[in-house]
């Protein structure tokens, strides 16, 4: 298997971070270039003292970003760069012969108008989203595997999507009166210096923000809209909670068939189990949990795994699906290098168990 | 204003302490008794260090609970036990004239049955819920004032009716069809030596418990149905989270008028505005939110305050509402004092401020 | 008792905040402007949702500082800004005639040189040490009576001083070979937006800082060769740990009197605790504990209470002794208030339990 | 290389969690056995749900402890207990034939009357502590490859003796008045249903305990006796501090060589420098900081890396060291591995980086 000569543009924030320990310990991808304008000079090993006892981390430097540089030294790019940023780099990187692998949330939607009403400004480079491929493995393995520009998903969209994708497809939920409600941990809000992401501001706090129409709504609704076959609008609440890393979603689903007993419940229990395993099953990221067990982040923190726990509720007729994952890997790098394992032809696990 | 003599029973939990810390605060209120069989003999200053600056705690012991002598002593006894022991304390002090306040989950409901239902055996002192009041001043204030045995609401159950019922009594919402998700800080499992509540496996972590049906379930639905004047069945979903105190809840809510534009809610909204004012413009305990202002949790702990703001989303035609509590206040300790207060005569804020 | 009138400049920190919520209670001082420049023309409500519930604070808006109009306002200020700023305030708020109570570095010093030693540049208005005492009530009570420039302690310094100074004055402990290990929670750097104190930085870590010469150890060494009668050079190590708020500091002390056995160790415990009864059994700010209670900054968060324990170590001939206080309180504007109490002639409990 | 089949007895508590994950990731050793009474019965997967995506975890079912059924299983058995019941399994395993990496304090000890002083009751089996060795693999790596009972060190002994040892065998610091200051995450104190360690009464919480003779002072002060040649006592604090993982210790030394100023320090330095470089500058596991940086847990949590950095005081002539572990990997189950793989004659860092 040929070694592939990766790069990293904008390394210093948290998903950046967990790039580079993914990408430094990848068995078939080689870390050649990491950027960033603050710490250009520095090394990987002076900026993230953590790293410091895997010898490249003290001969790689932070660089200023350059995009002639970096297309002649990598073959594959990571973008993990502020929306918006992304597209400026992602264009001139694809055109030099670049394999692009986005972070943003630049190319993730299919429609320039939904980008605008959600971003506030016209999509810089509107032509790609046809080339841009959501690299969700577990649903666009065969697309990924062809594409040049890898728009990996937000975090909260994971925690999403995953549990209700499968349902949806096989018709065994309505697709109106979808609700979504996410905890995620702070490094959701990435390493910048504002005071609502103190310690002090988060610690002993919890609070629900961007209600009711937060950014990721847009690419959430629009990979249900092409499950369902029909426009998709859900209702989607974040959280912030005081810890590091994790999202917790706690989704409340319609399913298409009518219960209201145990019985009527069993019956639609064994079709959706059934979907589940059909989806799931051999996916080595997502875990279906069994029993009583449910969602805890603390057991996916630092994996590239995605949980899932589902309750019916004969008092209801509702369907409880619950999901946990860490929003720095199974919802950002880790998806990512998933994504690049499968582009690259590699062993899907590769680098993240 | 005549000083009243109380008695805490079940005094070393969390809720306890709280009440500890309340009533030797209290203007009016003379803490007279203390009971825990585990610190029997010791004295407030010993158990809990924090309130070693106040006389009192050396001087008062911890005993033994026995409702002969905490008869005598006391003029008022409050309740800080396990559901299902409350109710072996409450009868016999009733019958020895005492007013009870009781925080367990024993007087809380009308229903027998339904008792029954949640808590899997049959009420040990039937008789007596006809009798009880339910400790929610916001609803029930004059009844408040003439009961002798006052069931204070649970915690979760304070953070859903408070938003909701002014809503539904006005026919604002539809009664169908309502979501609860909510969030809770570790101190709402009690002082329990219990493996799941351990440091380490809270910290985090953030994990849904009793999906689907949370005992709270019984006196919410309860309460809710009371006010809507039909049966009324939501859905719950309980979250623990790594913070000591404080409970936030996210409402799921279907407004009675449909809107689909910014318009249409813009009329809703004036409507819900005008309700939540004339429930609770003049509550010392609930504040409304305004401007972009969203609840915090770390902006109530410590105080009797619930915190209360609104969204309309014209995308789904729903009405989300969320709220803050410190769940030993508000949810507990501090409502409790609250119906003291009210039942006494005092000023509803006495010691609470 | 006359009320006073007092304002706060810089009253957007997380001192400052504490001092606002201290005024907003207090019993004879009525808290009449509050200054920050980037909150200006907001109300206290807007800025700290917690105290919506006081009336005043939706009536009182921050202003930018002014010192001409804040000496026509306030009898008394209180300066809650950074080391270097608070000069100059106070230099032109006593000229105006207000009694100035700083909570900064400025003028806890008599010395200009040490001063410049540890600031690295001249003392701003070095003819003010002279008038300025250091505002630690257990030690200045009768200076602070009589003084209009009270130079409020620092949080580690007071966490040193207390259990520090009795026996130093006893002649009780030898003045050389002192070290202090303290633990801060993270409120103590401010609320400042710096990646450093981000939630995802503090949480899950603990770190030394400022190792060996940090600028506290000025007015810690000062005040301590006040007492010794001879210069004091100390070891201080500051650490910071993920709490919001409180200081544990751990002191290494030597003995003046040998002991090498239980008995020996007996004799100079009973000496030691002679002098911290003798010192503080009186005082209602400073907790001795008793039996095997050893402190916890727990149990002394949001109150005005510094906690000490120590115990003599016959294998090593030297006392240990631990203290316990909230930083923000004890350590600044609980203080900062104790001290007003005393110079107003009010009970020096006022607005403090 | 040929795959050693090992065991865990009690692998339930925290360190036998973390050696479950290392050793089902080891590439030349095969986990055949993991015991644990209250879970006897269950899946690996079914206890911790972190490691179902390993098919292992899903077929290895935890056992009741059986001496008899061990040893025939096993090559090596690693020893997860509490203090005292170490030793019923090790005698008996150690006579079948079986290599023993204890994790627990039994065989930490070469005294057996230090070991009754510190453990209150005579030594169970004497005659085995001058078979065992002290598994500190920087000190004792040609001891430990000879070894069938290797006496894996403590957690806040590790954290001390790392820095200390190449110090005091060198001459350059003082046997006499060292001092150790350590602060401990709560998964030190084991997965323990104890009310001291709930979330509520650590969170938000700091304290000393165990002051001043706790039971790991035996095991440090032995060492450093047989580093110094001399019988050494120290003074040590441990604090607990609201973290899951991770010691900080900061210790307070006396350098042999006199400085009282820059260039005084500079020559010391020098000294100092050198001995560290020479002690571990080949170490995989210890990382020397440089320039500024001072250890930080979050930089080792999750590794077996000990930082250390270091400062000479020219105000009190001291040495100051400053080391950070993860108190579950290097100060516990990733040193053991580390003993394991020495033993064996596999790569030091076999399954550990």
């Amino acid at each position: 298997m040929k070694i592939k000569k990766v790069a990293i543009v904008g390394a210093s924030g948290y998903s950046g971070e967990v790039l580079v320990q993914l990408l430094l310990n990848h068995p078939h991808a080689e870390l050649v270039a990491v950027t960033s304008r603050q710490n250009a000079g520095q090394t990987l090993a002076q900026i993230f003292p953590k790293f410091a006892s895997q010898p490249k981390s003290k001969t790689l430097h932070f660089t200023d970003p350059n995009v002639e540089i970096l297309s002649k030294q990598a073959d594959m790019v990571f973008l993990a760069l502020p929306h918006g940023v992304a597209a400026e780099f992602a264009v001139p990187l694809i055109a030099a012969g670049c394999v692009v692998i986005d972070l943003s949330a630049d190319f993730r939607l299919k429609s320039a108008d939904v980008y605008k009403e959600f971003y506030a400004h016209d999509h810089p480079a509107p032509e790609l989203l046809k080339k841009s491929v959501y690299g969700l493995p577990e649903f666009y393995r065969e697309e990924i595997k062809k594409s040049l520009l890898i728009a990996s998903p937000g975090c909260y969209p994971t925690s999403i999507l995953l549990p209700t994708l499968p349902l949806l497809k096989a018709g065994l939920i309505k697709s109106a009166g979808i609700i979504a409600d996410s905890m995620s941990g702070v490094s959701g809000a990435g390493r910048k210096a504002e005071v609502d992401y103190l310690f002090c501001e988060c610690n002993e706090s919890v609070r629900p923000y961007g209600v009711p129409k937060h950014r990721h709504l847009s690419e959430i609704e629009e990979q249900l809209s092409f499950a369902a076959g029909t426009k998709v609008v859900i209702q989607f609440t974040p959280h912030l909670i005081p810890v590091n890393r994790g999202i917790l979603t706690t989704l409340y689903l319609a399913p298409s068939e009518h219960f209201s007993d145990a019985a009527g419940a069993a019956k639609v229990a064994e079709k959706i189990s059934a979907c589940y395993q059909s989806a799931y099953a051999n996916e080595p990221f997502v875990r279906l949990l069994e029993g009583k067990a449910l969602p805890d982040t603390k057991n996916v923190v630092g994996t590239n795994v995605c949980e899932i726990a589902w309750r019916l509720d004969p008092r209801t007729g509702r369907l409880i699906v619950m999901s946990a994952e860490d929003n720095l890997v199974k919802g950002a790098s880790g998806q990512a290098v998933q994504s690049m394992n499968i582009l690259c032809g590699w062993p899907e696990t590769a680098g993240l168990v």
